[in-house]
């Protein structure tokens, strides 16, 4: 199952930098994690902004929820998660 | 340069269909030579929607302009670009 | 899968009454087969909109993209698909 | 009477965790009570966000109102409530 | 059963006016009959748009929903619907 | 003159709990007193909100001004004020 | 008694041009009458747009409402009205 | 040169009283200033609310810049800044 | 006087190509004549978009505002205006 | 690559005017550096907003996001991103 998801991350002025450096080296690891196991397929930086846009390929909504939820940065995140589904049109064998 | 473009596609009631059909078969037979030359680099259908949200992959940003007005559906289409870059934590070859 | 689907019907002014008549007639038995069928798990009407809010429970994304974009009423629906899960506070069977 | 009741839930970051944790055990109680009691009919996890969609079947109003505004995370919720009836293509019995 | 409900008139540029004054007769006189019997609590007109603020009183919100629905100028309209209850601060005997 | 007024009170998460229900007090008192003046007609709320929507019928704008910004939750308000005038098809006496 | 009235203009596209000419004179014609009458007290074009904002100073609400919605223009606008009282570092005798 | 100008004061909860005096002292005496200059063309109260609308009569945007930002309660306000010009209806001399 | 002006063209589905065209031609030959009396000083394509981001450098608002309006696509267009003034940091002589 | 960048800064009430004068003098310097490199073609301020609207020149849009996040300022921004194109009607050689 595919998912597109939009991850914006707002860290108040003035958080403590030791935390959040922790934080970001954390999120990293296991953002590179998920990628290695096929779950995390995709993951753009979007062009001037904290925030990524991502599509996920899990097993189920629950598992989605699970991994979402369970990032290091989720308390710091807005995000959005779109279903989606095989285009009629798409000819790339990873696109499903 | 890689852009996240997302085509939300309204088409009027009444319109003549056998127009329309054509128009889609067009815009199919485009979106896949598109592909095949690597510039529409994924495609996937919005869950519920007549809607996709797809990566381009161009040389410039002019390419992606021309690309997307020329598509046979262009003047039916609400249309959101996003510019992309590589993600810091990505360790997919090809999210560039 | 759990999907909350919200479906707003927007009928043009001097839309064909007949034709109308006979689309939301085929577009209730299709409901209801879908309903018998367990897929189209709940349907409530919003009060003094024409629009209802659902719970589809389907086997993939894409079976419920087929489902909907297949009601005789879509070409007129603006429609909103949220995924849902299980909440680990719910004690109802069927919440899942 | 049957309400559809969004609520999202935002905690600031730096809240106390162990006052939280409290608060969440004591909503998780009250909540399985009032489903127990049939008021809170449904209750589904929105995917990727501290977020529920919810069904509740009350005799007034005004009950709702009591029942929403006593929850021990009230005060951190955004919540959206809309009046339901039933749908005149709707076959289930409990969709009333 | 208190709810608050504001409809918002759209005419289309060009509608037939003989038509539009029958519908309006025909409403104003729905309208009134239904203030008569006392579902129709309040009707206020909001300054400088075809748009009113209403208060409605009503066995179930199934009744209101078919109330609106059975509206002459309904298919013509954006509405909104606010549940309303009883404030604690009001010392008014028909606020509730 | 009469003027439909929506509050929306928001108290910050930590505010003192002594100091707001001192402020909720007076508050109560206060609209209680404008009520039995005849200046805030109608006083309903809304369900599931910290949240009310409101009539008033006072003199002049400024005086509705005066009344709203020396409210004791004035600080904590969003307010969204619109004037309103009889309805043609209004048949109450004090819907004027 | 002082509101401020933005006014947008919204013309179809192929509305036929002789019709619309004279409804522009008539409005212009009866804009001017309501200036001299004092009741339209400023009116300024917003830059780049058929839209205009306005100072109107009237007897009560209702006087505005038969104002605003007999001027031949109406039904191509949507408006926004916003009342105004004194402010109290205002030095100028007329904004009251 | 004209420009409407929409300032919305927030002051946050708990912001020192005396202070807070001491700049809405000093804003307005810069207020009747800018005023008896007729740079500050007009300044009205919008009911119900924190926020005035005004023109300003300046010679350049730049000057319009710095006597905003100038403003002792800048760095509390939204401000909307609108363009305006002299509406060929008008018959007012000074709406130009 | 230093303008942003962004115009987002949107032409009916059906719209006359002829004379569409015919009105484009005209559209392109008053762009660069004022393009090269130095009033529409920059004009660029938004990536994806039926839609310019420009800015012009104008005498007052009265004659952007006839420019604007007086453009042949005028009818087809929304528009937004920002004014601007030079930034403190700018280092460009055109920049003002 | 040509790109649109509108910057909004929003400091927090209150906070330190030391560090915050210190870090306007970074960015000040940045800016100019940026420009005299020709990477930050254009620099203009909205007028009455602490805010700007900006033309960037990058080599990709990878630059662009090292650009704008290693800004001074960067955790105060809201940053929009807009990508353009020359435009068929331009006759400027460097709106390109």
């Amino acid at each position: 199952m595919l998912f597109q998801v939009e991850m914006d991350v707002r860290i108040p002025i003035g958080f403590d930098e030791k935390t959040l450096d922790e934080l970001k080296a954390t999120e990293k690891a296991r953002a590179q994690e998920l990628q290695r196991q096929g779950k995390w397929r995709h993951l753009w930086r979007v062009v001037g902004q904290y925030r990524n846009t991502s599509v996920f390929d899990v097993e189920s909504a629950a598992e989605l929820h699970e991994l979402l939820t369970g990032l290091p940065l989720f308390p710091f995140m807005e995000i959005k998660v779109t279903a989606l589904c095989r285009h009629p049109s798409s000819i790339h064998d990873d696109d499903r």
